[in-house]
């Protein structure tokens, strides 16, 4: 017990000099345990706790309806189970798994926590949970957003001048692993907004995209492109931790419900994108596309900059037929993009406007891809949604 | 509280299209809160622990004392003190602090748990912890590691090529803000190494160097200068993330005993940041440091090129005159660097290797810099130990 003490202290302080024997993790702990039947065994070691559940999207959902605003919202959340108790460790082994990104937590006596043998966690909006990836065959789900042994692509957060906004700005900067090897060759550029709650770290962790491109330009899938994540509130600098002051994030304050700034900021972006790296200039050469509030801003830009973009990419957020949405689509497809791409989800409260937009569309004989999936509005749909979108582009 | 249910589910699914009115952090509970007089009030919701306490570094410490390897060894681990429960809110407001970077987790019926109401966390090997900074004026410790509305130099991982080691490997590289803005400067190099358990982000995440680096060049205190954080292991690609699995780090997997093969391989990387980037080359705008193993990959770097590096840096890390050392060390003060720091804490095991490598330069009459702190092998120090030799580098 006190050769077990010393260890763990020796950990806590990252005292490394003490520490010659192998250790193991930091709990004693595997959790969780990837099985080769593609079940997953979650283990949580509390000899007080009276319950012990386990809550992840891996699990059957709950769909909850509540009222907002007057509408009845639908909103599948993730499910819950019991594990069960022996020696102290508790323990829950889920059913077998499709490959994929899954993400849970334990519940002890009412109270979420992480699982503190898994050092994997992402952060959305203010909730931290546990990942993990499951990949059952090469080219499933999970095996897109896992790092393989592949050539990859480097990955930078710049901070680039906004006159517009009168702010430096903090962005993300993907390049395909073969920009440092041809010094010479230009790439066209994916501009890749996210949602409200989010800034310009969502799509690289949120979203694995550092994972998805460099699996997909290695398999030939996709072409080798720049991809560019910009922060999407045009009140915000940067991220929490890159931005001044230590402020916890919430939907209000990483919101902007307007377009109107992000439209007339968006030039010191290209600009610095297209003067800083070696970048192919023009349309068919520039993709814009979001998720949810940066699938609104992808509908705003390609309207308020009809020869700017070859490709629009509208996940879980699109702005429905309205107003000047006429003469402004009208616009837009006289320049003829290459791709016009709506994705959502069945559940997801967007659909009615994302219909809409495509039946619009459709009559006005405007070319329009419309994907749907199952699901709500949620990251496992928009990783999907990226995965497939940027197989179409640039080709 | 049907509201409040809605609102929580919201937040949790990202479902950012439903929610129209103004929401709080997700617990509802502001933890932590510094306060006026640099107190900082802890808080924390749970209606069925019976107990439940804070342990942070900011609380007195423990120093304990355990055999290993029949060495006595003293360690100082964080303080715990118990919180007190008011209508289900446990809170604990701390003394008034000094500005720094603190560390602090709850400990629920003898578990420990991060802080639901506190986004900001750090992992050190396996070990997530909550952080905040406070700054009790500018330019105290805190300060140099809080984010400032100063110019922001950018942040890379990028790959390489090893040859050596036969492996493409990933490092960490910030450029200084003007790196930017004066397209023709060429600047000095900092290769700044990890510890025993870390990797490539450990400097820029554990060690606060790129706000250290902003705020230094930003006050004139420290020469604008590139940083290079490579990874110190060298039979890893990448840290956790970033690597092929999702690997738990531990001390052993992430340990390199000899320091042969990063002294083989060290050129691979000199290499790609001198073709990378616009870089001065020579022994004049090239300084290495590191902590703890890092410190003995800095000590057998200069060693191994003793014409390469103008300064070395040894945090809490040095190998003790032994074998071929004279030879050695003639070599490195034949060469004539300009700078040769040694720095470590009072109660750090190091302390007795770090003093006699001081005592046996002092005899030979070498040139050495010694900086005694208190404490031990933390992180705490290796903060304070980068922010001083950063100050002394390529004047």
């Amino acid at each position: 017990m006190k050769n077990f003490i010393a260890v763990t202290l020796m950990l806590l302080a990252g005292a490394s000099a003490f520490a010659q024997q192998a250790l193991g993790p930091g709990t004693g702990i595997v959790s969780p345990q990837i099985n080769p039947d593609h079940t997953v065994t979650f283990r949580y070691e509390n000899r007080k706790a009276v319950t012990v559940q386990i809550t992840g999207d891996f699990l059957p959902a709950k769909t909850l309806e509540f009222q907002n605003e007057g509408r009845t919202v639908r909103l599948d959340v993730p499910g819950t189970v019991d594990m069960t108790e022996q020696n102290g460790v508790w323990s829950y082994t889920s059913a077998p798994l499709e490959g994929e990104l899954y993400s849970y937590s334990f519940i002890v006596d009412g109270k979420k926590v992480t699982d503190p043998s898994n050092i994997y966690m992402n952060r959305d909006i203010a909730t931290w949970t546990n990942i993990f990836t499951l990949s059952a065959e090469q080219g499933d789900k999970g095996w897109y957003y896992e790092v393989h042994d592949v050539p990859h692509g480097n990955v930078s957060k710049v901070w680039y001048d906004s006159p517009t906004l009168g702010l430096k700005r903090r962005m993300t900067v993907y390049t395909p692993a073969e920009y440092e090897s041809n010094p010479k060759a230009k790439y066209p550029v994916l501009y890749l907004l996210h949602g409200s709650g989010g800034d310009e770290d969502a799509w690289s962790d949120l979203g694995r995209t550092i994972q998805i491109m460099d699996n997909l330009i290695a398999e030939g899938k996709a072409e080798p492109m720049i991809v560019v994540m910009p922060n999407g509130v045009y009140f915000n600098q940067a991220a929490p931790g890159a931005a001044v002051n230590m402020f916890q994030p919430t939907m209000a304050n990483s919101r902007s419900q307007s377009t109107v700034e992000i439209e007339q900021s968006f030039p010191d972006i290209i600009k610095y994108i297209e003067s800083h790296y070696r970048v192919r200039k023009g349309m068919a050469d520039r993709a814009v596309a979001g998720l949810s509030m940066g699938g609104r801003q992808s509908s705003a830009l390609s309207r308020a900059y009809p020869k700017m973009f070859g490709y629009v990419g509208m996940f879980s957020g699109v702005v429905p037929p309205q107003g000047e949405f006429d003469q402004q689509l009208a616009d837009v497809f006289a320049a003829k993009p290459k791709l016009y791409w709506i994705g959502c989800g069945k559940t997801d409260g967007v659909m009615q406007n994302s219909l809409l937009l495509k039946d619009y569309c459709q009559q006005k004989g405007y070319p329009v891809t419309f994907y749907e999936s199952e699901g709500g509005h949620i990251w496992r749909n928009w990783r999907v949604y990226m995965t497939i979108f940027a197989q179409q582009l640039f080709k």
